[in-house]
């Protein structure tokens, strides 16, 4: 079978290098006799490969050693509840700016252990923008501050990190990590779900300044404490292993690429290519405020329903598959991590013109 | 490379025939032009692979429908603190029957959230053995009981399940699920880490009787509350797609096989091959009593630290890894889950006897 193009916004795709370096040693990795699937995570094998993944990971993002990086698992979601656990113990306040769906579940999560208030959000405007704020929008006595870095959903992205001043800003990074350079010492804690960027779903990484470990709230359960699995360096239990052999191989193939500038110059070329048809178009437009626009989810529509599922179904047919938006507001929706290769972009505004012209006809 | 045997108490090794599906079908599962590793799990194509997993397991395992099937992740480790949280809302009691590492921790962490007592130990004796306890021993106001069903570090298991009356009996099956037949109807709750008998390593399968579903106690994660997976079918996030499709391919298997009948007819084939040889040696014996002998992990030692280090060492060298016992316990231990053939345990008694052979010389 032909391989699709697939625009899923998560589990998405992965890069065909790595897939196959995956099926080569899927019997045996290395010298080992052994499946990464069947190894024991305290194995040397595995520990090596926890180590390497680790220390990718340190180098492609230039994550300081003030920084902890754990491997855990229950994605983003789990998170929404591990930081307010982690970190509301001093103050048990915490501030939050909403501009999509997972920004706002994060704030309903953390809601139930302390007081959380919303600095700004972009609801008015069907979240297609980000919100401005001031440096002292924020609470001088809040444990942390709260933002979604890039919004799958709305498909836009904070260009410029807000300034909580002393307050650790916290951020969901699931859908835009290894995208671009990002400055981390600008954050206390980030956070990803790795079924976008980094590796198969089952996956999430977590990026933690160490001075913010070590506190959690009462009844917080052992697994959801950051500082047992930074002690046990994320082997308190059995982490899921073939899901940091995957994240290892995706880190070695960023590298290998020219790391996250290159993938940044990548990044760009591909959404502008998207962008500058979708603003040339007839049939279809951005949704995302053109200062905000995601460079890994593009969305838009045609503004009529019945056209857009008339082209979903249609790509569907030409090896484009997931381009549906999610099903919270419809329209159409390209994620095109670092994984989509251009060829996939190309392809893809090449039948949106096919269409376009079909409708005139 | 040569393949190994594989004793490795989990992640642990897989049928060989399972990994093969998985290596051909891994750049484009079915017909789909996707790996599964990639799969968004809301594609419909995932939807299939969940929904065949879950019948699959019901079907094999005999699970009566009053009882719900969650895919979860973050491993038996946030069970013991999920069981409690949402069980515990009554009486905020629960009992627990201490035969090891793993029932002890399943204790410690329910401690977090209520009132709890142990009914019966067996840590005079090392864990050598599973307690005996009468009906009564068991609170009446409890909220539930909790056993650790197969002892995978001391080599034990229940060969009888406790009668709890009616207070919900929930056993951790981590290391022996899919082994033989089991009752379903007599457990409230059954939980799996699925790296042993299931699948690779960041899957939790929860067994919940749906009765006992709905009622977590204050602050308890949303990620934690069962009745949230069990509405949304385990997607309310994104579940760990790869590792339920590798279940799929487990169960489909065993099913082939003949079933949990003939699964355990095999298990007791390889693991009495084993004691019989133990019980006959002059070198090594075996360190769990008779009556209460796991037929997944078997557990020995030759009574000298040196000697087992010398064996553990040897073993590598002719093909047999992670033969060594747990680091609290040393000594080994041959975990032999279904996917273990009969030549692995073949091969390795083969080995124990030339060891000891070579001891007399």
């Amino acid at each position: 079978m032909e391989r699709v193009y697939n625009f899923s916004a998560g589990p998405s795709v992965l890069p065909q290098e790595v897939l196959k370096t995956a099926q080569t040693e899927l019997l045996s990795y290395k010298n080992s006799g052994q499946s990464v699937l069947e190894m024991s995570h305290r194995s040397p094998e595995f520990k090596a490969i926890l180590k390497e993944t680790k220390l990718l990971l340190r180098r492609v993002m230039k994550i300081p050693y003030n920084y902890e990086i754990l491997f855990l698992q229950g994605g983003a979601s789990s998170q929404f509840a591990m930081v307010p656990m982690n970190l509301m113990s001093r103050h048990k306040k915490a501030d939050f700016v909403i501009t999509g769906q997972w920004a706002n579940k994060a704030f309903l999560e953390a809601k139930k252990f302390g007081k959380c208030k919303i600095i700004a959000s972009s609801e008015d405007k069907n979240f297609s923008y980000i919100p401005k704020m001031k440096k002292d929008a924020f609470s001088r006595d809040s444990d942390y501050a709260h933002i979604c870095l890039n919004n799958t959903i709305y498909g836009t992205k904070f260009t410029k990190i807000p300034d909580t001043g002393k307050i650790p800003l916290v951020a969901d990074v699931s859908s835009c990590i290894l995208s671009e350079p990002l400055d981390v010492t600008k954050f206390g804690v980030l956070y990803a779900g790795a079924q976008k960027n980094l590796a198969p779903a089952g996956l999430t990484v977590v990026v933690v300044r160490k001075d913010l470990i070590g506190t959690p709230i009462e009844h917080t359960p052992t697994m959801f404490d950051y500082s047992i699995h930074a002690k046990n360096d994320s082997l308190y239990n059995t982490p899921p292993c073939f899901q940091i052999y995957m994240c290892k191989l995706v880190l070695a193939w960023i590298e290998k690429l020219g790391g996250l500038k290159k993938m940044q110059e990548i990044n760009f070329q591909k959404a502008n290519y998207l962008y500058e048809f979708l603003e040339n178009s007839t049939l279809f437009k951005g949704t995302a405020a053109k200062e905000y626009r995601s460079i890994m989810n593009v969305t838009f529509t045609t503004g009529d329903k019945e056209v857009d599922t008339a082209f979903i179904n249609a790509a569907k047919e030409n090896k484009i598959v997931n381009i549906g938006g999610h099903r919270k507001v419809g329209g159409m929706r390209a994620s095109i991590y670092n994984a989509m290769p251009i060829e996939g972009i190309e392809h893809l505004v090449d039948f949106m013109q096919r269409f376009e012209k079909s409708r005139k006809l």
